[in-house]
């Protein structure tokens, strides 16, 4: 916060022999934001999905971040033992329902009968799970001290008292307790009616406008960090909430890995939500002073400020 | 307003008599709407682009509805002269970047040397048209008194002092302006670095979460009411920006014609944003009761209560 009242004090007065500075858009920041103020992404936090190529010409493969800790941790634990195990080898994209979600696991799994079995050693993880309380009294810190504040930009989440980010994912929070937040590209994990949580087998990933009404309703577990678009293109089901109707228009899935599991994958760091870099960028996606802007908007909401990630160098 | 009062006071004290009533889901409270709450759209407000198809199985026809009266009818009105004119006809999709817009118009536009001639009698909007002026003075009343306003749920809009709908379509003020809003599916109209203002000729739309830094710096003409997949699940462009590098990427367009001049056109419909339905509607959006959800939101922002849109029966 201090960093940002010395930049915007830094733009109202530059020192009189300096040229005037243009103002970055927000890629420039990130563009030149130091190394240091890159985080790495460890292979064993990365989900890979490798899907059945649409045509010769790409890569189908949809890289994952699982959600660190403290948040969702149940879930996630259950979604690595998944993995470890193969088990969504061989199952399928089965829902991609337009401005909402795509959706992937055992076509089967509401069949009783069919369903593929689950491994033993998941965990049942309780709603409670949904928010992290005492979320300050955890971090060692204050409302104040954790990561870069939304609302000290705009005071004005429709959804939550306050919104921030840690550990490089966005979160929400009130009464001193916090939860993860649904934005595009979003993986969250499927469930039936309450009081069921849903293992981590079945998982989606928000291709619209943030659904922020599932939040604290359901498991975020991580988000798309690669490959997004393997979704986001895919057909749109025609059956009630876009489930496909038939088989063949399944994408099947030929295996999901943690990322620890994967030769030769490329390294993925995030732009650190606690650097100056993040800040200024953050600011400028609530107030763009780029050359195609005549109007900054005075505000954003904590999903039009994607978190920059990228392959390693 | 009252009418929202009033149904949360129904909610808290039901008569006794009464069976206990299920809390409704928004597409419930759609499907009970009566056939008063819904308003007809004029086919003369319609766009409707027939591209060329992906498949044989489906139709690949995009609907758009114009914005109305009084928001920026400058290229509103250029919009329809171009279709009239049959300008669109040959041209492509030129664009499609992920979790942001998709883009057509000539794809040798920026080449004065092989652009197409744009029709004589199109006008030069000047940027003051972005916002309207003494908005709630034009249309006879107060902010109170005009639509659905969001912010009676959450007071919370990032970018704005106020959000309502006027005319079915979602609009933000401050200081007595108002402006139309930027979110998935809307349909605006791409330019050259200001002051330039487009012409229409060269439009996107949305096809990820709302980017409303565009609000006020660029010009909404309409939204997508049918045939939205058609454009979110086109491949996404290598090139900067999500352009196509190469035109056999492009997809290109037959036609665009406004909807009073295609035959056996399907009629549409809103439900108004002014009905005791839609307030309904939006409440629950913004607190969803029903069976799948543990714990309503208590907000909501205002491109996650989009407007409830159907063929008219």
């Amino acid at each position: 916060m201090s960093l940002l009242l010395a930049l915007a004090a830094a733009a109202a007065s530059p020192a009189p022999a300096s040229p005037p500075q243009k103002a970055l858009a927000p890629a420039e920041i990130v563009a030149g934001a130091p190394a240091a103020d890159w985080v790495a992404i460890a292979p064993s936090d990365l989900l890979v999905m490798d899907l059945a190529p649409h045509s010769a010409q790409r890569p189908h493969r949809v890289v994952i971040q699982l959600l660190p800790a403290p948040f969702s941790q149940g879930w996630v634990g259950n979604i690595r033992k998944l993995a470890a195990a193969h088990w969504w080898d061989g199952t399928s994209i089965n829902r991609a329902q337009d401005n909402y979600v795509v959706q992937w696991g055992d076509p089967d799994g509401e069949d009783k009968a069919k369903a593929k079995a689950l491994p033993a050693t998941l965990l049942t993880v309780p709603q409670s799970e949904y928010v992290v309380a005492d979320f300050y009294g955890r971090e060692g810190g204050t409302a104040d001290s954790i990561g870069y504040r939304i609302e000290k930009q705009t005071s004005r989440d429709p959804y939550a008292a306050m919104t921030t980010f840690n550990g490089g994912f966005p979160i929400a929070g009130a009464d001193g307790n916090a939860w993860p937040i649904h934005c595009y590209g979003t993986v969250g994990v499927g469930r039936d009616m309450p009081p069921d949580t849903g293992t981590g087998a079945e998982l989606y990933a928000v291709i619209g406008h943030a659904p922020r009404q599932l939040d604290r309703n359901i498991a975020v577990v991580g988000r798309v960090i690669e490959g997004m678009e393997h979704l986001s293109t895919l057909p749109r089901g025609t059956g009630d909430l876009g489930f496909y109707k038939t088989a063949p228009e399944r994408t099947p899935i030929r295996s999901v890995r943690l990322g620890s599991d994967v030769p030769d994958l490329p390294r993925f760091e995030y732009l650190g939500t606690e650097s100056a870099s993040f800040a200024a960028y953050a600011d400028a996606r609530a107030n763009r002073r780029d050359a195609f802007y005549i109007q900054p908007a005075g505000g954003v909401d904590i999903c039009n400020v994607p978190v920059p990630i990228r392959r390693r160098k």
